[in-house]
This record gives structure tokens, C-alpha cells and sequence, in this order.
């Protein structure tokens, strides 16, 4: 962490701002560091500098007071640029803004503070996938035990959110992890297709310390004392993909168009003398750029409908949680298909020449066709089917 | 005409109340009057009874000062039961409205406050394709003489939005034509595999009379003193085409899916008791609504931005006009496509038994192969590729 | 039945040219008769009239001695010019070919000597998704009762294949019902939106004669006697099903080539004086002409698949069965999908006027909506899946 | 080359047993081989030990006398295994088998003898983008100067297939280059996403020398005595993708449904035991492969088709060659969006964890991207569609 902490941001404008610098720097050298494909640490300090860490942290706790929808306005040149770097970021806003959905009210504030006192970073443990975490309770709180995978921004963050199961109860908590501890392992396996500066590898927990303080009691959806506001953090989940899959799309319609203006050559039998005249050229980007207006229009929809959401707070009710949850369903069935189209099909806007590595344009695809399996497309069209069908509303769980 | 008024509709709750009354109606019969095609006479009655005719004339004309927020929001359930309908409908209200993208205030004042005052229905006669109506200076005004075809809505109305060219001069000019005179025939020919009560066909001017106070001088989109407002009627359209697709595809979703509850069997070697539970209807239709939903979305978004154009007025520039030429082309490439799988494949759903005639499944897919064709979609795609490829902007036409 | 019969047709030549010459005349007429949309009684004498009808049976017994590979080249003009003709012409073949399906050779024998020597046309009545016939035993023979839908044409044959259950027994029996009898009573209720030509509606039958020369035992696929070469005949119109695909496929290409050869106008934007050199035109019907050769080519290979296995008669085992059922089934999902494309985006390469009822164009896509639903498109997707996942073959069932 | 040379393959089984076996070991290294992405000097020394690179020299020269369709049908198993080796591969074939369509035929035999005789492996260097070669009249013969880029196969060759303009007359003419020579300088520049195994960089020849025995004369499609059959090759070039493009579908399945079957674990909410069992896992590959078995379909049909037009000889016809070119290009335009599809959505069958580099899965994409860009695939579809609308053929080039 830097020794001088910036101010916070607290107002839209200045974060937008401030992601869009950032997001010049990182799309120049997007295609090294994608080679590269190692941990964004030094990108996170860079965000870190904004100041705009703490921006959803409320203004009485010291933090930026901003919204969802600026958070991800902001976000969206950053996604454009590196989709990896996008991941990333969006998870530390879901990763802290998180924390008020659970139940010990005096400790969320006091890590809320601490937040934005002190510009933490922070990362998640939660794949449900995989096997829970144990928590073996100490004096002064319990120590943390296990290993999860895909645990984006968690290598390189301060904080971590997670659950785990009290070995002697069986009760399930929420608790936040100290990321800067010996018995928190990062494995740095994070070898894949895409997303390769997503931090997504896996991180063990070898009987690390987890105070009282932070242990924030009944985890968001759990048990018998499950309301739907507590499982909001499922869907602000998806949201960020959704995001991820609009912006992407974006950030390939801009490489690909800037590319065929400045590089591709008129095809041979076209008799034209500019690759931008090209009938077929400007019908296929044309038809690319319309899908991927409509898949941004819904997600901006879904983001204003999880917002109105948020603000209703413990009173959210089952089927107004259910409305968003099938609203962002939808989202992600329409931007999954719209983002692979583009970042597969951009490359007959720019022809042979534009598979060159030095170009780096499948790494929109391999972005793509990763972030796009966070969880199968097809039980969230099936969501939206019986919603369609039956007036049904999505089970909560761990990815609806 | 009926001889007792209604008072004209003053707030958007009763102007959406009032069609969605109508729609009810409207969708119990559809089935029936899809069959017999005849112009919709009785249902522009029903309309004008409901006092929504003058919904977008200023409060100040005697008016009911409503936006076209609300009016879109008002025809969505009329479209839904009945796409003809909302066409011919949803084509008053540009053919009206358009009156303010003339020259001569005066006289548009005076029309407005004669919609408003007589509930007057209104059409158009302007296919951009055929040959202009020729406008011969009598005393008092001109004569109007020619043939248009697509001339939706003129055989039901009161009114007939057109532009003639003088004989004598050869200038253009904006008119409307009193409908009901011996010189406007109706060919009562609209013979159409859909949009069967949209009153499609073709209207003939025999010397017809324009007198003075019917000439609006020059017209829109024409020549020298072209300014960006005098063509957001073209938008206007393309606009009320995207309302139309999304509509039919929500119809066609609802009656599916009401269909597959209470009628389709599931498959035999599916294992299931309920069609609704069948795996690949619910993962379709949960595509297919999926779609719609980004389809609406980014209609509702085009809406906007042309309302927001439209308060500019005389001051809209070429690039304000531009954006949302631009962001209704899109609208228009998106949800042509999506109506057409939804209309074509609402049939797996139903299953086979559903393609018999007593239903009128078809009714959706004819309706929307019939609507998405008033201009070719492949050409709205080149316009919005050459936005994403060079920034330019649609050439104010016909279609444009 | 005509008087007088023709000669056997026994050459391929033959074959194909007489159905040629039929299919022209068909095509002229195709858009009255598809509004009319009467049983193809008149249809049905002209093929007869061809001498075509026995020409899969064994020379040795009379017949043409001809292949499927022949009759299916044979009828794809008549499918091109009018799909329900060619469904229920196609039909003919399969419910008289099968009869050699079943155990007993003398009646077999007898009743394609029959065929061959008095010209009948062979309907069914076997939807598998209805109640089962019941067969009353009485002297010299059975009766049958109960009702079939879809009984494609049932209506206009001279024989139907059928099978039922002796009420005495429970034992299932593969029989051959006269159709000129009293107790056949056709309904006439095929009222669906496509393949009106068909004959498809139902038949009942009220204690209608079966003389034992007319029971042929122990039916295809029935019971612990089941061999796969018996259950060939639902692969046989699961394969026919595939010629439909294509043939109306190719004939709805061949109108809309024809329409914008001679009647599209150039878009006014285009800057061309000519439809056919529009460059959208180019391209669309250039992918939907491919797609529909290789849904040709498929389906002939499955056609030679399925003749292959045809000649293996009783040795045929059950994988050699299901390599061709998994054929055929990847020829269903692929064609399903091109029909579809084809019929309903050729109003795209013709443009808005051919919407006129006059031009009928829209038949195309209802008797592709209408045939492909035979039963659903998904399942047989499912069928080719579990092949490739697993090694799988389809199990034998009504439409496997 | 090796010392000791193998018998030459003269019967299809032993090339079609002899390729199968290289086939497995190239699978087994695939995504390590990939992942260096160096020339295969070894795999065609592999190749070479086998015996077939003179399968299609005319036995009575020396050769295999094999045909095309075995040909191809001996590569489809190593185009699985690495599509980059099948392109190298395939190449060899038709930049040999090309030699025929000269002019010089006492020259050509000489050449196939080599062949026979020597099992040289042959390249091209042909792009018809790059400027022309230069030839320079020397005793002897010429030398010849100039560059090309994606010359395929020209690295690890022993020799080349060209064409180059006297610099002195402007004659164009068919030259073989020995690869084996200082002024041939192979640049080792194929740094590009996909394809990585093919040998596709650029080669420059530095006034390299060409003896008269390696001029053939008049070129292939050259000028007024341009015969049909002088651009057959053209056409092979282009059968050789669609097989590629079929045979990476191909391979791209069968690692799918392994890893499917192997690894995938059932979704969470699927309440399966077993991935193999999940309806859109199912339905999703039946697509695929259902799709891809078209693809097939017609790739064969067009081989057949090409190898029917290459023995006829000079005689072959201006529209039976055109015939043929459509079929191809249709197989062109369908093969091309059946392996994207394939190739990007093989990961919604496998699941996210498959996304890690270690399966190498995202290879089958990058190869088919890369491949299928060899040159537009909106033109291909243009000439099948000015085939569709007007009966023409496309006119003979270096893509058509």
C-alpha cells in the first residue's frame, strides 16, 4: 500500500474522470501486459491513487457517497480497455459494498470506516462451488481454514470477503479476512485463456485470524433469517458481468473500427479504394454495434432497477428482488451472445492481416469466452423462461 | 365522426388507462378481424372516443399537453392485441404532430386547435417511393392530383398529412387534405399478408382542395432552408416501427406462454408431466424474452433521446439529430430481428397443434414479416455502421 | 379411382419426368389452390395417372422396382411447387413401403400385388401421440374403432396403414384398412395455417371391416419380437420430413430469385439501377442458398444412409439402425433451421410489395412452420447430442 | 530431407492408415506444439517417411495414383489433431498437384517424376495481394525476385510453386522454385493467433535461380489463353479450407465431449448427477455436431464435384468449372460459421474451468479464426448469391 493516501472522491464527475485517465494508460499497453498476464498489482495501486476506493462508502462514514450507476459509468472505460483490469475493479466495490448486507451493524460501519479511512482493496473467497471454509473459533475470534478458486482480486487485495461454517456449531458467518497475513497463501494460478489480469487464481487459508470485528454474524442468505436484501450482493454480482460483457463488446467495435480506417485494405473484387466503403464491412459492424447498443440499454436498465433495489433495504420484498434478479437474467443472456458475436466476428471487419499477435485482437474473444462461463448461460435464459411462463421468480443462491 | 365529442385526455395515467381498456377489446377479436381485413373503422371510433387524439397538442391549443413518452407507453397494449391497429394508430399521432415541422405557425396553430377541438384522425399520404402529388394554384389554394401507395391510416381518417409540388413553380410544399371530399378515393386495396387492419392501401387525389389555410409552406426536410427539426418526423416513424416490433414480439410471447400453460402437452420422451417444465421451452423462451426485453430497452432509450431532440426545436442541430437518428437505426436493426425469431419460433413453444387456423398464431409473424419491411433493415445497418466506422451521421431522407 | 390404369412406371427417367411435368403444373396453381386449401383429391388422380405409385414395389410382384433414392429425386419439384402435395405423395410411399415391415410374407406379397396392379394411394392413420385403434375380433377377420389425427392422407387413399389392439387380447397387430368402406369417416378438419394440400386432418373409424388378409402380425416395433429393420419406417418419414425441409427450401428461393430478377425495385439509397446488384441482396440470398445446399447434401446422404440399411432387411442391426437414425436426425435439426431462415427472410430479397397477398409468398414459411413441428426440433437435437457425447443411438419409439 | 526414402503409398487404405497414426501422435503434442509455434520441419519429415507426399502422381510417372478424395479423406484425421499441420499439408498436395495446369508438359512429367522419386514436399508462394514476382533472363533459365507473404508451406519445402513477369517482355509465367538455395531467404514471421503449425510466413527470393526445366510456360489463368482448367487449382485452395474448416469443427468436438464426459461437473441447480445428462449440454452439441455433419455433407459433395471437373481435363467447360465454384463457395460460406460456432461454443459445453491453458481449447478458435479469414466470406456468399438470382458463374481469380 502507497504511504500517502489520496482524498476520496465524491462526486461523479471526478470519478468518471479519473477511471478514464486511468483507462487511456491501461488500454496503451493492454496488449503487453495480456501477454504479460500477471497480477494487476501495480494497476490497483494506480486505481488506489484515485482516490476512488471508498466512493460507495457513505458520506457519514467518510466515504465518496456515490451510486451504482456512477460506480459503473466510471468503470466502463476501464472494462473497454482491459477487460481483465475491469473484472478486477468492479469486484472491490461488490467485495466492500457488501458488507451492509449483513447483520452486526456497529462492526460493518467500523470497517466501512475503516474503507475509506484507509483506500483498502478488496477481494472475495466465495465461489460456492467449491468446498466452505472452516472457522475454528479462538479467543478474541476464530481462525479461517481452506482454499477457494476463482477468488478474483483477492491476491492482490487488503481485505477479502468470505463465509465459513463454525466447526463446533455448524453455524454459517460472514466474515472479512485480513489479506496481508501468513495464513493467507496466494497461489497464483491464474493460467487462463482470458481475463489474464483478473487475479482469478485460488487462495488458501491456512488458520488465519479472523478478530470479532470482523465477524459480521448470519451471512447474507442464510437460514431461516434470509431476507431478500441480504442476497443482493448475488445479483450486483451479475450485474458487474454484465458490465464486463458490454464493455468489452465496446472496447472491440473501437479497436476493430480504428483498425479498418487506418489498415485494412479494400477487398480485391470490392472495386473500392477504402475498406471503410465496403458494403458487407459497414452492414456487419453496423449490425454488431446495434446489438451491442441494446445489450448496453438493458444493462443500464437492470443497473437503475439494482440501485432502486439497494436503497429499499431490509424492506426489499421477494418479488421486487425477483423483478431485478430476471431483469438481469435477461441481461446476461443478451449481452453473453452479443459479446461473443463481436469479439469473434470483429476480425471479418479487419480482415487476414489482423490475426498478427503483435495486434493482440483475440484477447477481446478469450476475455470474452471466459468471463462469459461465470456461470452457464443457459439456466439464466431458463430463469427468465419461467418467469415468462409462470410468473416465476429465480431461487436466490449463489449465482441467481 | 360521431356526433357528441369526448373531452380530450389530459394526464398520462388516463391516456394509458384508456388504451389498455381498448387493447382488452381489441386482442378478445383479433383473431377474427385479422380474418376479415377491413379497414378499422369501428376501432378509430372506439379511439377517438376515448378523447387520446389530441394527446400531443399543446395544453395552450386546447390540447392535452402529453409527451410522446406517454403516448408510446399508451400504445404498447394496442399493438400487443393488435399490431394493425397500433400501426395505424401510432401513425395518427406522427401525421399530427408532424404539423410543427412547418413554416407557417399561424395556420398550425390553427389545425392544432382544430385536432384538439374536433378530435379529427389523422393520415398520411407520403410513401417516399412513388411518384409526388402535384399541387395546381386555384383560387383560394390548389388542387391536389396523384396517387399514393402505403398510405396508412388516410382511409379512415379526417385528415391527410401530404406535400405536393406547385405545377406552375415547381416548389414543394407541406399541405393537409380535408379527407372527407368527393376528390380523395380510397382504394380500399390493401391486400397484405399482415398488418390486415392498418389501412395500408392507396389513396388517389382527383384536383381534391387545399385551400390556403391547409398550406404550410415550405416543407419539411425541403431544400435551402433544411433545418435538422423540419425531418424528426422521418424519426418519428422508424420510431413507431420499433414500437411496433417490440410490441408484436410481447404479444407474441404473451400468447404463447398462455398457450403452453394451459394447452401443450409435454413431449413423450421428455419424462415430465407439464410442458412448462420441458427444459428447451423454457431455456427458448426465456431467450426469446431475453431479446425482447434488450429490444424494448433500447427502444424506450431511442424514445427518449427523440423527445429530448424534439424540445430543441428550431435550435436541434445536425449532430443532435444525428445521435438519434443513429440510436433509432440501431433500434430499428435489433428489433427487426428479434420479432421475427420470436414471431417465427413462438411455435416450438406451442408445439403442433397450435399451427391450426382457429388459433391465429400467424397472425404475429405475418404482421411483423409485413411491418419490417417498410424499408430495408440491411441499409439501417449500414447507417449505424458508418457511424461506428466514421462517425457520420444518416443523410436526412425519406427513411432517414 | 380412374377407370381406366396406366403402365407401371419402371425407369428413374420416367419417374423423374413425369413428376416434373406434374410439379409445373402444380406451381401455376399453387397460390388459388393453397387458398382453397381442399383435400388434393384431383392431385392425387394426376399421380396415379403417372403410373407412379407402385414404383418401390419388387418388379417380381409387379411394381417399378424402383429405390428411394429415386422417388425422393422424383418428388422434389412437386415439394418445391406445393409442399402439402408433396407431403402427402411422399406419405403414399412410406405407408405402402412398410408393409414389408411385418411378419407375414404371403399378405405382404398379396397386398403389393394389389398396389401394382390397381394403382392405390396408401394414407395412415398411426400418430403415435393418440389413443390406440381398438380390433374387435368377428368372423373372417377384425373391426376397428377409435380416431386418429394428423392422418395425413387418410382422406384421399384407397388404403390406410394402420395398427391396433385386439380388445380380447391386448395383442398389437400392424393391419391394412380399406378406405372406401362406411365405417372410415374422413373429418375434413385439416384447418391449419400451412401445408394445406396435405390431407392431415382426421379419420375415424366406426367398426370398420379388417379381413384377415389384411392383418400382417406382429407390428414394427412391437414387443419382445422387435428387430430393427421393423422399425425403418418412422426413420423412412422422419427422412421424408428432411426432403420437405429442402424442397421448400429451394422452392422458396427459386420464387424469390424470380421476383427480384424481374419485379424489386433498387433501393432508392443503393445508388443501383438494378435489385439483383444490390449488394445485401447478393449476400443474403448467397447464405441462404448455401445453407440450403448443405441441408441437401446432408439429406441425400442420409437418404443413401437409410436405402443402405433398407437392403440389409431383417440382418439389419440395431447399430447399423442408429448411425442412420442419427443421420436423419442431424438432417431434421439442420434443415428445420434453414427452412425456416429461408422462408422468412426472402421477404428481405423481395422487399415490402411482395407482402401482397396476390404473390402468396407467405405460404412458404407457413408449410415450413407448419411441417417442422411433426415433433419437436429440440428432441432430435438431443438425439445427435447423446451420439456425440455418449455413443447413443436414438431409441426406436413413434418418431425415433 | 531424410537419406533413406519410404516406398511410395499407392492404395487408399495405406494412406489413409499411414496419416491416421501421424494423426494421434500430432494430438498428443497439439497444445504444446501450439504453444511454441514453430515451424513443422519435423512433422513433414514425419510425413515424408510415410510415403504419400507423391499420392497423386500418376503411377505410370512413379507416383500413388491416388485420387482427391482419398486425399483428403487421409488428411481430415491430422486436420483434427492440429489444423495448422492439415493446412501445410494439404498445401503440399495442391502446389504439386497444380504443376499439371501448365503449358510445358514434357517439364511437368520431369517435375512429377522428382516427386515420385524424391517425395519433395512442396509450398507456394502465391498470394495474389503482394506484388508480383520478377523474373530476370539469365543463361538458362531466370532468376527471380520479389517477396511474398503467407506463403504456406514455403519454409519447410523443397519446392515452390510460383509465378513471376518478365521484367524484359512482361510475360507472365509458371516457375518452380528449389527452396533449397541462398536466394531464397524464409523469414520465419508467422507470429499470428492461430494456425500456428503452418509454415505461413513470408518468403523473399533474392534473384534465386529458376533453370528453363522449372518454367512451365503460360500460367494458370493467364491471359487469352486462359483455359477453364488452367484454374483449377484456385478451386482446390478452397476445398482444401472448407476441409480444414470442417475437420477443426471436427476435432473441436471429439475434445469437447471428452472433457464433457470426463470433467465437467453438473450444474448446481440442474439436479443431475452427471454433465452428460444436462438437456442444453445435450441439445447444444447435437447442434454443433448436427451442423458441422452438413458442413461435411457438402464439403464431400464439392470434392466429388471438383474431382469429376479435374479429369476432365483441358476439356472441362467454362460452366462446368462454374458449377463447381459455386458448390465450393457455397461449402465455403457454411463451413465458415459452422467451425466458429463450433469452435467458440465448445466452452459452454466443457464449462469455465476449461478455460485454463493447460487444455489448450481455445486453440480450435484461434485456428479456425485465422483460417477462415484466408479471404472474405461476404464475397463468397455474393457469388453463390449472383449464381442464385442470375445463373452466373464467378469469374475466375486468384480467390475464385
Amino acid at each position: 500500500m502507497t504511504a500517502s493516501l489520496p482524498p476520496v472522491i465524491t462526486t461523479p464527475a471526478a470519478a468518471i474522470d479519473a477511471l478514464a485517465t486511468l483507462a487511456e494508460g491501461f488500454a496503451a499497453v493492454a496488449v503487453a501486459r495480456d501477454k504479460e498476464g500477471t497480477a494487476p498489482v501495480a494497476e490497483v495501486e494506480q486505481l488506489r491513487a484515485t482516490g476512488i476506493l471508498p466512493a460507495l462508502v457513505p458520506r457519514e462514514l467518510g466515504g465518496g457517497g456515490l451510486d451504482w450507476h456512477t460506480v459503473f459509468e466510471a468503470l466502463r472505460p476501464v472494462i473497454r480497455a482491459d477487460a481483465g483490469l475491469g473484472h478486477v475493479f468492479a469486484y472491490h466495490f461488490v467485495n466492500s459494498w457488501r458488507l451492509q448486507l449483513n447483520e452486526n451493524q456497529p462492526r460493518i460501519d467500523e470497517l466501512q470506516r475503516g474503507l475509506a479511512a484507509n483506500h483498502w482493496f478488496w477481494g472475495g473467497a466465495g465461489n460456492p462451488r467449491d468446498a466452505g471454509l472452516e472457522l475454528t473459533p479462538v479467543e478474541g475470534g476464530f481462525t479461517v481454514s481452506g482454499r477457494k478458486f476463482f477468488a478474483t482480486g483477492a491476491q492482490v487485495s487488503d481485505r477479502i470477503t468470505a463465509s465459513g461454517t463454525r466447526v463446533d456449531t455448524g453455524e454459517k458467518l460472514a466474515i472479512i479476512i485480513d489479506a496481508h497475513q501468513p495464513g493467507v497463501v496466494h497461489h497464483d494460478d491464474w493460467e487462463n485463456i482470458g481475463q489474464r489480469l483478473s487475479a482469478s487464481g485460488s487462495v488458501s487459508f491456512q488458520a488465519a485470524s479472523v478478530p470479532d470485528a470482523h465477524v459480521l454474524g448470519f451471512g447474507e442468505q442464510s437460514g431461516p433469517r434470509y431476507r431478500p436484501f441480504a442476497s443482493l450482493s448475488i445479483l450486483l454480482f451479475q450485474l458487474a458481468l454484465d458490465h464486463l460483457h458490454v464493455g468489452l463488446a465496446e472496447g472491440a467495435l473501437e479497436a476493430a473500427a480504428a483498425y479498418v480506417r487506418t489498415t485494412t485494405k479494400p477487398w480485391s473484387t470490392s472495386g473500392l479504394s477504402r475498406a471503410v466503403d465496403d458494403p458487407y464491412i459497414r452492414e456487419l459492424i453496423g449490425e454488431l454495434t446495434s446489438a451491442t447498443r441494446a445489450s448496453d440499454a438493458l444493462t443500464w436498465r437492470a443497473t437503475d432497477a439494482l440501485a432502486g433495489a439497494a436503497e429499499r433495504g431490509w424492506d426489499l420484498t421477494d418479488a421486487e428482488r425477483g423483478e431485478v434478479a430476471v431483469e438481469i437474467a435477461a441481461a446476461k443472456v443478451v449481452t453473453t451472445k452479443t459479446v461473443l458475436d463481436v469479439t469473434s466476428r470483429l476480425f471479418e471487419l479487419t480482415g487476414a492481416r489482423a490475426t498478427g499477435e503483435a495486434y493482440g485482437f483475440d484477447r477481446f474473444w478469450r476475455n470474452a469466452r471466459t468471463i462469459t462461463l461465470h456461470d452457464p448461460v443457459a439456466y439464466k435464459a431458463q430463469e427468465v423462461g419461467d418467469h415468462a411462463l409462470q410468473g416465476n421468480f429465480p431461487e436466490p443462491s449463489g449465482y441467481s
